[in-house]
């Protein structure tokens, strides 16, 4: 399967290799790695300046740990092709991101060094201390370690978790992979203070070096080592404590060169005799060995295919994002009162350029969803129309919120959903198939389903003014679904055709597949309605009545079934006496698998094979 | 309306009134304020070790700052009576918490002091950020302070906005309430970092001497000055930053004496000449001024009706909270894998016990909802059965966890769902109505909804044993309600009697109250059945098609109507052909106030006479 010839890769099929190797070795086992690295993706797409970033740390990590009986828990996990080309999977690399292949993050399913599954960001430390918690109570050996991000570190939870984690027993260790970046460059008052730490390397010898000068002076005897050694702890304390971490309970190591292995091997090994849990600062740089990569470490963040000696994407990117982007800068040019919110993700949002246009309206808040509506509620109530730009998955975060902050106090804030319904080839975490049901049970929640680009300008536009509350608009991931030529959309739904034989009911980007189903049953002499909604929630009851008319309907539905916009349909078909038949498809009671896109529809029965089947069949 | 005579309080109208009393004044009027909220609590329960703990913080506050121009945001909520008292509303604290009357929490509806709704915890800081990021946008002026307890900085959405707010434009004040406590003792490091900022007293002064010493004594110019003064701000930063919100990006001011006025006025105004944002570490005793409260904080932090003079509680409290802990105690006896995991609720989800009897097994994570569910997902790797019990409207911040953490991963971890469906004089912000639709999206989870003890036992060891993946029992708060004599549980769904008039479905307590109603018709002539989901999700398929043989089905829901379990019955009645009329009444679109449990209820058409007239006029 492997075609490659790699001197050192070659022999490595577990981290047991790994140490028959010496550090120069190591060295050139980490470019070859990197080297695989890059061809994969650049042909797979992938994660790639989280990857490169990572190589020296993943290798020093497998060399001096005693995987997997000591068990490493990747935060985000973008960042472990490494340790699954180290752990047995290097052949499989190539299966990365593609159906049935290897997932783009470390899963259980796929290999007992993956601890922990993971996708989404700043869960590390919480799940590697509740593995420490366990095995301590059932008495068993082995060390424990979280690898975060500085960016994830902006996230909640991770510090719900340090905090919970602090003074914790041995064998606990969190690894700090500081690049000064989340996929866009690190915001926020953590981002600043790491760039504080950073700045003096010389903290461990420093502190050497006073610690020496206090005692051995005697002229410091009097006052200062007085004060400081003495009095009730009040100035020592502050000599002797110098990050947050310590604050936090942990043992503070580094900064420690990413880089360089030797040094990160040292600090490894000595960081396993402290009694105590510790926090090993290591700075590395994203997208490291692949010169593009080092320059535009956000671009080479998370890619489709590119061309390796160019650097340049095979795909254009523009799709709902970019149009969403020039949405906002016109409405924001007219209205002062539109601001754009994103938690870290400005790119992928299309927010670049109103960042630019408009600074002062412009507010990336880290990767920390919970707060951005929080905040953005805050705003809301000045009068001012914040608009949350964030991918479907993530908003997750923000259930709470939504209800609590938003919709309990009924205040303005508009929800961009982006990358709603399937994305593809990240797979079960990244899928945006909860947000409808998720939005579907918040009172008063007003949520667009926009198929093409029109749509969502018109739409954003009533989310942002012809409602109050909370409003949405969700799109999906890349570009637009075929559209029949003589399409023209409604306000809150769509009717189109005029076919007697059934009806179809959807929303979103369906309905160019159910367009396309139309045609291929006209084929057959099958002649349908299609009713698209626009407006998912509150559904129309002009739409359900028209709906109700047929004796068939048909509801297909790129989201989870149980709690979706689907029953809320059937229901309400019920309550106007409906008595016909209604079936309904959609994401039942599982989890999406990676794929493409088109892949993913077909297997749910939601492309236009599906439908065509799903009305000639049922 | 007021009967009360108090010296001063009878004359404070507004926070102008407070402005015209002497410190000596200020200290009566604490005192009078103290006796108004301790036999408001007295009679209508509520909050009270949290408001007594307040009082001079409230006092001050509106002493110094010019409301409601400058905006106080209160996270929680739960110490606003003095806020509410001060801001013409103490003739209306007697209705407090009850149906119509004031809300036990900050509500902007109710009064222009009141700068954002509240109720769960963390939230203040970014709301208040977000008001002031507004503010600056607009060129409007204005104070905005977050008033946030050291308990409430334990959850991870208080961390995102400090680390979004630090080095926050002037005008931001964010007021640190220590009181040691969350609702019991306060845990995890920040809790310990702050005991150990409280312990140094002399902070401001102690930095000021060395700070004199290090510029003013000629020996100490070789070599400790020249390290600490000149060397690029390596260790000189070590002794001027003294707290880890100095860190973050705040001017710390404290501690300071949360219940001298004095001190209190002199830190509050001495932080609004501060051209950066300022963190005010104020000390305060919880149930301060009431012996009983002092004592026992946790047992007077929210409480039903008591008597005064002996400090013992009206009505009793046990109810489904004592039947779990006591469930749990009795499982984890025989299952050393079984752990209990509170969000700072030990005794509020009735876990004392366990607490005190398996201490190496209980893990109180602080007000961090989102790390209580990924600390147990990695428990449950390493085949530990984690228990998180939480009340249903702080399970809201679990959504992205709950499907991200264990359902995508399929780990074995199970929700103890205390407070489920209605609670009554909380209000809003604390219907447990959302749990039902969330985990309905959920793929995989098995939700159980008991409505009498012995089957919240029984549903509970089915979710520990005969399940794997997110598992969830809920069960409301309070006790047991009306169980006919005759009738006996079922496994995933239990048929209560075989009237062929109507099939009544529903599930939880409920049922109590459709037996009632069953009662009622039966002497109208009228003979129905009832369904009782015990299992809600998946519904089981016997029992929809038993209710399809029904020509009318009446879904009675203590839950959100759309993405609830009604909904998902009617699709399901649909897919078997059903062709009768289904009703569903549940929580439709909207959030439910405060009152009584009975009169929502009521309100709601879930009571007998709501189900008794829904099936005859319908």
């Amino acid at each position: 399967m492997s075609e490659s010839t790699y001197e050192y890769l070659d022999k490595i099929n577990s981290p047991a290799d790994l140490k028959k190797l010496s550090i120069d070795e190591l060295n050139i086992l980490c470019s070859e790695i990197r080297d695989k690295i890059i061809k994969t993706v650049a042909q797979n797409g992938g994660h790639l300046s989280p990857n490169l970033g990572t190589v020296e740390l993943t290798v020093a990590m497998h060399y001096v740990y005693d995987t997997p009986t000591d068990k490493i828990v990747w935060d985000v996990g973008h960042q472990s092709y490494t340790h699954k080309i180290i752990t047995g999977r290097k052949d499989k690399l190539s299966t990365i991101r593609t159906k049935g292949g290897l997932s783009g993050f470390p899963k259980r399913s796929e290999s007992e060094y993956d601890a922990f599954n993971v996708g989404h960001s700043s869960t590390s430390i919480s799940a590697a201390y509740g593995i420490a918690r366990a095995r301590a109570v059932k008495g068993e050996k082995g060390r424990t370690i979280a690898v975060i991000g500085d960016g994830a570190l902006t996230g909640g939870l991770a510090f719900e978790g340090l905090n919970n984690a602090g003074r914790s027993p041995k064998n606990f260790t969190v690894i700090l992979n500081d690049n000064k970046m989340s996929i866009s460059r690190n915001v926020g008052s953590i981002a600043r203070y790491l760039t504080h730490i950073r700045i003096r390397p010389g903290y461990i010898r420093t502190k050497k070096v006073v610690e020496k000068i206090l005692l051995h002076t005697p002229v410091i005897g009097n006052p200062i080592r007085k004060v400081m050694l003495h009095s009730k702890s009040k100035l020592r304390v502050s000599v002797y404590r110098n990050t947050i971490f310590e604050d936090l309970g942990f043992v503070y190591y580094g900064p420690v060169d990413g880089h360089d292995i030797g040094n990160l091997i040292d600090a490894l090994n000595a960081s396993k005799n402290v009694n105590q849990g510790v926090l090993i600062h290591v700075m590395t740089k994203k997208g490291k060995g692949y010169q593009y990569a080092e320059d535009e470490p956000t671009a080479f963040h998370g890619i489709g295919k590119f061309d390796i000696n160019t650097g340049e994407p095979l795909s254009s990117k523009d799709g709902f994002s970019a149009y969403f982007g020039n949405a906002m800068c016109s409405m924001a040019e007219k209205d002062s009162r539109i601001c754009a919110i994103t938690a870290a993700m400005k790119l992928g949002t299309g927010l670049a350029t109103f960042a630019h246009k408009y600074k002062e309206r412009f507010f990336d808040v880290g990767i920390a969803e919970e707060h951005a509506v929080t905040f953005a509620a805050g705003m809301a109530t000045e009068g001012m129309i914040p608009v949350f730009a964030v991918y479907s998955s993530f908003l997750q975060r923000s259930y709470d919120q939504i209800i609590h902050d938003v919709a309990a106090q009924d205040v303005h804030v508009v929800l961009a959903i982006d990358r709603s319904g399937i994305v593809g080839e990240d797979g079960e975490t990244h899928q945006g198939v909860f947000d409808t049901a998720m939005l579907n049970s918040v009172p008063g929640a007003v949520v667009y389903s926009p198929c093409y680009f029109s749509e969502l300008e018109h739409e954003l536009h009533k989310a942002i003014y012809k409602y109050d509350g909370i409003t949405a608009v969700r799109y999906p991931r890349g570009a637009e679904p075929y559209k029949p030529d003589d399409y023209v959309s409604g306000e809150e739904y769509t009717v189109y055709g005029s076919g007697k034989d059934a009806v179809v009911v959807t929303y979103g980007r369906i309905f160019g597949n159910a367009c396309k189903a139309k045609e291929a049953l006209k084929k057959n002499n099958k002649d349908i309605t299609i009713i698209k909604l626009e407006r998912i929630k509150p559904i129309s009851r002009e739409a359900v009545s028209i709906a109700a008319e047929f004796k068939k309907v048909y509801f297909f539905e790129e989201g989870i079934k149980c709690g979706g916009i689907g029953e809320s349909f059937c229901c309400m078909l019920n309550e106007l006496g409906f008595k016909g038949n209604f079936s309904l498809t959609a994401i039942d009671n599982k989890f999406v698998p990676q794929s493409t896109v088109a892949e993913a529809l077909s297997d749910l029965g939601l492309d236009c094979d599906g439908i065509v089947n799903k009305l000639t069949w049922n």
